[in-house]
């Protein structure tokens, strides 16, 4: 017999309510910034805690994305236990980030869902168990930045009970704005 | 007496042509990639050699930098010695990119320039010269990977004559294409 999912309301992406699991990568004016190239460039500086692990070093990738079908069921999450891993979307579209805190299992009632917009990466600490990279609306590529050697370095869990993870309509029409 | 400026043609960017300079970021179907996500992405990997020196650590940031007139007159360039400089463009805009070869001066005749479009962004090896972040068109932000720790990773070298960077109108409609 399968359970029926349970539904997961998905949140704004935001700095503090995503701490928990990392850090959002945005050009954020909360966030420390001062001009460089005699005041040609803003930079807003040192925006995630990259951590290659032991004896890791980080590399850049792309992840080019298939866009995900909505309402999504979750049905596992992953985990990299060595190391963070960021995303930055390159298109400029919304993506989803669904998460939920460290530990040897997953509670179904911690996972959390969170709405990026395009402007906004995020850096999963070492060991956010967290969904495989969720595009919607349309191909999406990301940079990637993460550890070198993945031996050791993911594990899965599915869920007991599925989640199904829909978008609010006032959240995908500011996605879209 | 101010001598006046050289023209300096740019090129298209590609793999091979920037090759003594660092690397081309993109998602190049002449480099590595697999399917991973259980077929959902396509993962580039490991697209450019990032290097963070001795004691240095890999930082993200963001780079928001105002579009510069052109044609643009370059006076000086500027180095990393101790560690590379990565940079992708977010908004999916062109840009110009300008190097000239390791060693303790700059040449002016060994000066190239490059436009990379809006999907290319490109890792400066350490010790390359190159002039600071060249936005075209618009307001661009860029994200950046570099070291953290600045001090005696910045040189700069002023040209003893400048030079006069010109986007042939063919090549500035491949970039807004």
């Amino acid at each position: 017999m399968s359970l029926a999912a349970a539904p997961l309301r998905v949140e704004p992406l935001t700095r503090e309510a995503f701490a928990p699991f990392g850090e959002v990568i945005e050009a954020d004016k909360q966030h420390l910034s001062f001009p460089i190239n005699a005041g040609t460039s803003q930079r807003f500086h040192d925006l995630a805690r990259l951590d290659p692990g032991q004896d890791g070093r980080l590399i850049v990738s792309i992840f080019r994305a298939q866009p995900r079908p909505l309402p999504f069921t979750i049905a596992l999450l992953e985990r990299h236990p060595l190391a963070s891993q960021a995303f930055m979307p390159l298109n400029g579209t919304p993506f989803l980030v669904v998460v939920a805190p460290r530990g040897e299992s997953v509670v179904p009632d911690t996972v959390r869902a969170f709405l990026a917009q395009g402007h906004q990466g995020i850096n999963f600490a070492p060991g956010v168990w967290h969904h495989p990279l969720l595009a919607i609306g349309q191909m999406s590529d990301f940079l990637v930045i993460d550890r070198d050697e993945q031996a050791g370095n993911c594990e899965e869990r599915r869920l007991n009970r599925p989640l199904l993870l829909h978008v609010e309509p006032n959240l995908a029409s500011e996605a879209a704005a």
